[in-house]
């Protein structure tokens, strides 16, 4: 296995803070560096950070290849030049080549400690799988969605997104922190021991299967004209059925989901009203491991 | 008694919107209106809560009279100009003329439901005591704070914040929106009740005096270098003594309060960063009632 880098990334939106704490003090504490991967740890957007908000001109985390920011590049845009320039410091041909990118994100929403992967490459799986054996983390699989592209970790050849929540913007809390600190120690731990052979992947693994995302009942001005349902609001990767309230709009009236089972998250997420989402529907679905995924995270 | 219309404003920071959604339900589901005292709702800072940021270009909650922003009078500036229309329609001598003012904020601060009251105005007095008296609510006695002032309240001859907490900016929850809706229901009964002579004020106020802010540790760049120690996270309102663990540096160091016994409010508001306010300290204060305080507030 050639994996002897992994880039921790942090404040990629720069009012989730949690996380560059989280980095600052692991780095500190880890007095006794020991042999083997190394970590580069990189804040995303120090702009937006230095001025406690999420972006400066466009959002970061769907400024890479494959995003529409991207394919309307423009040089003034801040996040495109960034979005560049960790590629070409950090990307697998940079001068600093990071096998694995690891994402750290914060979520408003009440989404526990969890995994985001975008599709279905093996090598994600094969990390996806080793953090889900050894603490039990859901995994939201972001795909197929033409309006939510370009993400920071698809610009390596394995990455995974740890979003952790719920947490306000810009708030230290030392809870979540925390969180933070036990996957960052882990990671290595866990490609270690896969290294070494003292760990096999599960036989298979648990997703939520990204399926579409819902917007906020509007007024006729287009503004938001309802709020997630008292029922529903923090319920995040709990199960909704035909019939279950939604949103409560303006007017007192319940709006109830009409359709299949499905799996909610990032259920009202601040930094997703611009998006117009609310939240997002998932489906599960159990894939069994194949060799192949350890086999090509073998060959990164 | 001649109190005959309240102010009732939502949304005096953009980003705080449980209180407009209260307001909205409240005067929704008010189907009755009951003769008497009559509710005037207005949107504190409507472009913010467009935005979904606290002002646009200087905070509207220190840009009435009284404040530096108010007295470096700039035409440009939109929250002086909001704070004037809100005086001029609303106040005293406007053509909507309200004798009270409450104004709705949240806060990312564990506060709980809590009043806070500009000096010591009897009028005030009176109200924050029937709503301590009803509900046991806390009451932060902000004073003689020079960076601090022109709040919105102290442009009408009675008013009050009412602070809930915790709660993300732009984030709806429920159980706060149920607690603004309480004490908006309550004003009214309660006032009517004094009225009415139906109710006695408490013997005594239990206040805590604002006696100054402490800021962040920062590094040699003026950046925030530190955290408030877990032991101090969402303490609000608990005491604390010389030596107590205050702030966790990114150093690993323990900075350690140094001074005497106090009340610490308003710890890590998010919204406090830009004006260096990591905390504020109290000291308890109880305030025998007098007369005189229902006279003034009779005399309204």
């Amino acid at each position: 296995m050639t994996v002897h880098r992994i880039l921790i990334v942090s404040g990629t939106h720069g009012n989730e803070i949690n996380p560059i704490w989280a980095v600052k003090q692991f780095n500190r504490e880890e007095n006794n560096f020991k042999k083997g991967i190394e970590y580069q740890y990189i804040l995303g957007n120090p702009i937006a950070y230095k001025k406690g908000c999420r972006y400066i001109d466009v959002d970061l985390n769907r400024s890479f290849k494959g995003s529409d920011n991207y394919h309307q590049h423009n040089k003034n845009v801040y996040e495109i030049n960034r979005a560049n320039f960790l590629v070409d410091q950090f990307g697998i041909n940079g001068p600093q080549p990071c096998q694995i990118a690891i994402d750290l994100h914060t979520t408003t929403a009440n989404m526990g400690t969890s995994i985001v992967m975008y599709g279905r490459r093996y090598k994600d799986f094969c990390l996806a799988a080793l953090l889900q054996n050894k603490f039990g983390l859901p995994i939201y699989l972001h795909e197929k969605d033409k309006d939510q592209a370009g993400f920071l970790v698809e610009a390596w050849p394995c990455g995974l997104v740890i979003e952790i929540g719920a947490v306000a913007q810009n708030f230290y809390d030392p809870k979540i922190i925390d969180r933070f600190l036990i996957i960052i120690g882990s990671l290595r731990e866990e490609i270690d021991k896969l290294k070494k052979n003292l760990i096999e992947l599960p036989r298979e693994l648990i997703v939520h299967v990204h399926q579409g995302s819902i917007d906020y009942p509007r007024d006729e001005k287009g503004d938001i004209d309802g709020i997630i349902h008292p029922e529903r609001i923090n319920q995040d990767w709990k199960m909704i059925k035909n019939g279950d309230p939604l949103f409560l709009d303006s007017q007192g009236i319940v709006h109830n989901y009409a359709g299949q089972l499905m799996w909610p998250v990032f259920i009202g997420e601040v930094a997703y009203k611009e998006k117009k989402i609310a939240m997002s529907y998932t489906k599960k679905e159990v894939i069994n491991s194949i060799n192949e995924w350890v086999q090509d995270f073998e060959s990164l």
